[in-house]
């Protein structure tokens, strides 16, 4: 038996569970998993299924093919074992990529870093005690493009379905950002209310904040204003230092980006608009 | 159009979710929610779909009740703007009857009380205040017996769908909780480790806990053992009073419940041996 | 024996904790709380403490005043078991006064409410019930300096501490922010990141956010800017509608304000320039 | 100037604060961080204060010395910048001591482990990568006693003054946990309500929690019912596997123990009969 996960989008229309459940009833399938969801805002419908048939991929997917065909949807069908293969970027912080890799090996974490990139090269040993490929060079500004064309360049090569930055602390270009739309999650500290600007803890640490937040989202050409994926708080007081509000920060960035990159790997993000439907 | 909730459960097979879409499609339906889970545990599948359809109610039940046939499955169709009719059962404590009225009120829990009994009297004003009818008696030893028998009349007379104990303080006889299994909510406080016997929130005092929670469940003969509907905890520490702590646990208790009942209504649990199947 | 709690703060120098309790020694006084704080951003000291005494108050206060002359220190001494006058100002969103008067008669919220104040009638019934005088009158641009002179003359012929804005949705003037500047808490909600203008609620369904939150603050000139008191967030999803957003965040609104109010009234927080120092 | 961390805890009586600060100040120090609690259940009164001072920290405790013998006290003062010297025992589970190890590198967890203790070798090069060296012999019950005198034996020649049991599989002896009282740490699952025997998260699945829980606390002789320092909770639902609340479980417990951790090594933590007071 192979075990597939089907997603599968479209605007939404009557029949089209019948349609997508008959066509994998043709196929001796039997749904593990099924969720779906219609959009009013966007009418666009959503489907997420895991499913077991005795059918070789290739047939399935020429059967899923033909109904996708009647809704003009975009779908994609992937073994459930196979691993995301991701492509991190770090530069100095160690906390994100250490959960990342710590996960990865504990084997609650379905998927493969064939390479880290960096800007720095302080987090090689890291790399080197998981076993993993790192590759770093110093970033400027004129040498930013060469480097972006080695990502974009890592990531054809090595298959890369999504890259993670990790703490990475260089703004991507807008074209990067546009060529890699929806395959690149990034982590950031978030405030009630929010801060503009530097030294964001300070500025918590100043305004008195009561909690303080991670958001993992995806990267577009709108800094930091991406489609969410994973939220998470942490309740602080007025004691808490500068230096004991950012490790506070750096812990829960780092258990969000796992959980994000967790929910891409099992293709439980849809894009919505703005916004992501996450089934889970 | 008519807005229903189909309710579906039976033992897993493949083929279920297309033949039961293909029944919604076959009466014009248009599925605006669905959601289905099989239990590794029980090999039970469970499906909620809700559904938009022109065809009157009364035919949509045929057509399901042919396609349940094939499966022996247990369904229900239920009008999307259908109320549960809930009877309520309090003693003394004022909190989660004051939290289910109010909610009520405000247009967020979509539910009838036409009836609150209580073994005291003390809360008839604030029912009176919400416009529900409040019946109390002294239930003692010797009355106990007759005073289940009005239960059951009521849930007989005024087509109740769930009892909710808002902090109904006397402990249901096994025959009644048989006779209504899967329709009686109760609210306790739970802690991290659990206590025993009397005055729990003194023991948490003495015990130091650094959580303390509530838990909604359906009400079995297994004393506060029944499936699990709701939890929530909240943070507390060293300097919290016995009473500063139960003050706690009271709101969380009022918050769970509300939030237990709300699923009920719903239509949105589903028992799968001796836990619950929630589709949020 | 009297039970008294004292706040005081001042520039921070050494010497203060001794001096303050030798005064209370002396009293033959036994603290039965006490925390301090010192702030490094701002160089304040602040102590809060509790006294079981057998002077009389005003003995005490005036061994505490020549304490606070060695300082230049601000203090404030208060019967334990005073509550708290406050002055509730409403609109039409009924769940945070709920809250509040649920929490009086329930004896967990240690204030005193004289009297409710609206701009709308539809909460008189609520005020009523709870025994509480309520008055109202449509407030206009032509009219609000006519209201504010109302409250400010309220504050003084009721003598009182706090003014809570239990959605009220009524921009106070930079005039009688100022006027009653540390004395009045506002509740609004608070989202990451944060949403500027109309509809906040639809914003957040737009956005996708995965975390709703209400955060309580200190009422300054600098709208939904002052210093925060307290604040709590709630998981949603995608699933949420923009009702079911608000249903949540009002309830995350009632309790957040309601916690502010508690601290106020048991004297816990203090002002350090723009954040407060909350003793719990 | 030193920076001096005190303990100090005794029966409660008036007028400790006062002799406990004049000392301070005797000794020209300046009071930068004090907490302070009586317990009502215990009559006891725990104070823990941070201070400045120009004096040498041996002639601080001459001052201490002298204050205590009033009060019958017990008491410590380290320098605020020792680090707690830290035994950890690791059975095969990796998750809690490398957030340990971590940490520590990253600076926010003031402890050093001179050693590591393994009934199992698997950790070892975890452990070489952080460069702390890591013992393992397998533990049977016929040596059993051999290894606990082993801890005994790093205990006393590694000046140790906290062992923490970071997923050590092994129970300890009554005599070791009489031998190491209140200095013992160990973290496990909790969970609502709580389950006896073996197989916890099989059970938590079959149960149907909605919330699963770490506690961190002292080890007794009481297995697993020590004085509660600190706990954690994360929402969950039926659809999680038994390894995925296990996994969820993991990381909780990881996150507890070094907040636990960290407590301790801040002298945060006083026993309260069987209780903690913790002054955060």
């Amino acid at each position: 038996m192979h075990q597939l996960i089907l997603t599968f989008s479209c605007n939404d229309t009557s029949g089209i569970v019948h349609a997508v459940t008959g066509a994998i009833v043709g196929c001796g399938g039997n749904i593990t998993e099924l969720q779906q969801f219609t959009s009013l805002d966007t009418g666009r419908f959503f489907m997420r299924v895991e499913v077991d048939t005795p059918v070789h991929p290739d047939d399935f997917c020429q059967v899923i093919e033909q109904v996708s065909d009647l809704f003009g949807a975009a779908w994609q069908v992937s073994a459930a074992n196979r691993k995301a293969r991701a492509l991190v970027l770090v530069s100095k912080a160690a906390g994100p990529l250490n959960d990342l890799l710590f996960h990865l090996r504990a084997g609650d974490l379905p998927i493969e870093i064939p390479l880290i990139l960096s800007n720095h090269d302080n987090l090689r040993s890291l790399a080197e005690f998981y076993g993993i490929e790192f590759g770093s060079q110093a970033v400027l500004p004129e040498n930013k493009h060469e480097f972006e064309n080695r990502i974009r360049q890592c990531v054809a090569d090595l298959d890369i379905d999504l890259v993670v930055l990790a703490r990475y602390m260089q703004i991507l270009s807008p074209e990067l950002c546009d060529d890699l739309a929806g395959r690149v999650i990034n982590i950031h500290h978030s405030f009630l209310p929010g801060f503009k600007g530097a030294n964001p803890y300070r500025q918590a640490h100043i305004r008195g904040v009561k909690l303080i937040g991670a958001t993992a989202h995806f990267v577009t050409s709108d800094l930091d204003e991406g489609p969410i994926i994973e939220q998470n708080v942490h309740r602080v007081d007025h004691s808490y230092t500068v230096s004991e509000l950012s490790s506070v920060g750096q812990r829960l960035e780092s258990e969000t980006l796992t959980a994000a990159v967790r929910l891409f790997a099992q293709k439980r993000i849809f894009l919505d608009g703005i916004r992501t439907v996450i089934f889970k």
